[in-house]
């Protein structure tokens, strides 16, 4: 048995708990950069429920709310511009992953001397402190050290990682998700449900990430119907917010795989929301591991298909399939030029079953040719 | 759903995980402070471990080996003033519980002032950075905020906690448990199995508590007969490592209860080890607690039981029994001041179901009585 588990994030849930729990945030810094979109976090009540919490405490605050889907480096440079102009010592951010994310990598930048060119390259040793209130279900990113941002010089999104990065605090109200549209409920559902998959197949998977990663992917399979009729009461929603931060819990701990790697071609060049783009290849991913599972007994798919429920693989993928809806297409010499840059991702490197560019190009063709 | 749930902690576990994971304690400070016991950790192979791997880094060391079981006030003291003495600014524990805990409570009074007499009142706001590397499989201190020491005031083990003495490493190599007795591997699994079945019944259970005690107790009931019969191999021990820490995990965020509270009092007046006077308590818990749960309809009893395995709370009691051999017998008046006393311990206030001074001598007096 080889673990090496670390999730240091308090993770707080509950109703109000952003106000309730404002001794926190009291504690995280005398002044607080709130990182966040441009809508919303004012539509959802989070951002309302922020400032309460902040004005009980008597803590004041800037406000950075340009970050847009799929964060740009500028984007995050300008957020710590701002956090040093301001004096802020802190940063909360709310919203979906592309705020999360956005806030995660200016913490880092805040306080580091860092390059723009250099962002990915660079070791992030220090990090103002973090807390995180995440609006949708689906990215987990706010109990991970991971920040995604888009890289144009590499043309996909590259991750930035460090144990410093990890938020000191993650809230979780799914009174914010109620107003949530089925899609983005779906897509990012999706997300969590990849996250703790892939998690599951990677070689750093332990016990640890494994329990997380069950429970996880019981709870968003046990939502689909609800999902697809738009049956979503709030205990529902709970239900895939908390699915979604065990998600996170697992990919904290043993990274993303090859669906994440291949998605972020679609994200990148076709523009489809990363929840979608890993729900589209997820089903054939696991179709073609379990095929090359079978000649080399490494039997680590075989385990996880029971947690897909009764039906097995088949069943899920039509499942899936189902929640997806009509699939984009794309011509064959797209997506050989996806699997030939998504083979040198290096999260290709973690999954327990190695893949060749031949499989991610049969996986993208079956799942968008 | 209320979660709040915090465990910053990094479990590293493996053969040969200190000497590996070696750059963890370069991380960890110049120069360390070596808190263990007089003979075991020497014994067993983890002080040579830990010596090489510092040797390696060219971190110099300090050693306190002078800490007794059920460590006292005075222990922890004389510990703190050598950290300050020979200037260290991390401290590594080994050892079990009883090394930990003086650590962990080392670790803060070497950089605050706090007087003896105040130690069990003081907020520990700050603490030397701490690793922990156990040789027992039962305390879960390695994961824990907690140091627990003999209060001799109010004559029974007291509690210190704060987030600041959650170690920052725990380094988990059963190699170490190899060659612990038959009686010692089976109170320090009890007090593990303990760990975890009061933590479900704490009133700040959460699902990945609950989650973590589930597998903790499955892991730990499938040993006892390998325990009883002497045929814990490597992996068995492992698993009962990992168990431990699991258990750990699940107090470090629930706390414990009644278990706990009356069981100090065996320790404290009788001389009893730690693991072996929960064990003695434990069966009778669930049953009184079943009791009371079938009036209450709280249904948390109900709940663990099928984690006790099949035959249930019976004969889950009856090869409890068979492990923990003949039982210790005390007279009316004074299981009556023990009652008395625990009645008061704020760990009763944690159990889904409040517990009276009668429900607490009768738990005693089935036990021990």
């Amino acid at each position: 048995m080889k673990i090496n588990y670390c999730m240091p994030t308090r993770v707080i849930m509950g109703d109000n708990c952003v106000f309730e729990n404002r001794g926190f945030l009291r504690d995280l810094g005398e002044k607080a950069l709130i990182v966040t979109g441009r809508n919303s976090a004012k539509a959802n009540g989070s951002y309302t429920d922020l400032i309460k919490a902040l004005d009980a405490n008597g803590q004041p605050y800037a406000l950075y709310d340009r970050v847009m889907s799929n964060p740009t480096v500028d984007c995050v440079f300008e957020a710590a511009a701002m956090a040093r102009q301001e004096r802020c010592d802190c940063i909360i951010a709310i919203g979906g992953g592309s705020p999360m994310d956005a806030a995660k990598a200016a913490a880092g930048i805040a306080v580091q001397d860092v390059q723009k060119q250099d962002i990915f390259a660079a070791a992030f040793t220090k990090a103002l402190p973090i807390a995180a209130i995440p609006t949708t279900a689906g990215t987990g990113s706010e109990v991970t050290p991971y920040a995604i941002l888009t890289n144009h010089a590499a043309q996909t999104k590259t991750s930035i990682g460090s144990p410093v990065l990890f938020p000191r605090f993650a809230f979780l109200d799914a009174v914010y998700m109620q107003g949530l549209h089925k899609q983005v409920t779906i897509n990012t559902a999706i997300d969590a449900l990849s996250h703790s998959i892939e998690g599951m197949l990677s070689v750093r998977a332990s016990p640890l990430t494994d329990a997380a990663a069950k429970e996880s992917i019981a709870a968003i399979i046990d939502s689909f119907t609800a999902m697809e009729q738009e049956r979503l009461d709030l205990k529902a929603r709970q239900k895939l917010l908390w699915a979604s931060a065990l998600g996170g819990m697992v990919i904290a701990n043993t990274g993303t795989t090859a669906v994440h790697a291949a998605g972020y071609m679609l994200t990148y060049f076709k523009n489809i929301d990363h929840g979608r783009a890993n729900g589209l290849l997820l089903g054939h991913y696991l179709k073609v591991l379990e095929k090359k599972d079978r000649t080399l007994h490494t039997n680590r798919v075989r385990e996880i298909i029971p947690a897909l429920k009764p039906g097995g693989l088949e069943a899920f993928a039509l499942s899936l399939d189902r929640l997806l809806g009509v699939r984009e297409r794309f011509d064959p010499a797209e997506l050989e030029d996806f699997a030939e840059r998504s083979i040198k991702a290096k999260n290709i490197l973690n999954c327990v079953i190695k893949l060749e560019k031949e499989d991610l190009l049969e996986i993208l063709k079956q799942s968008v040719g």
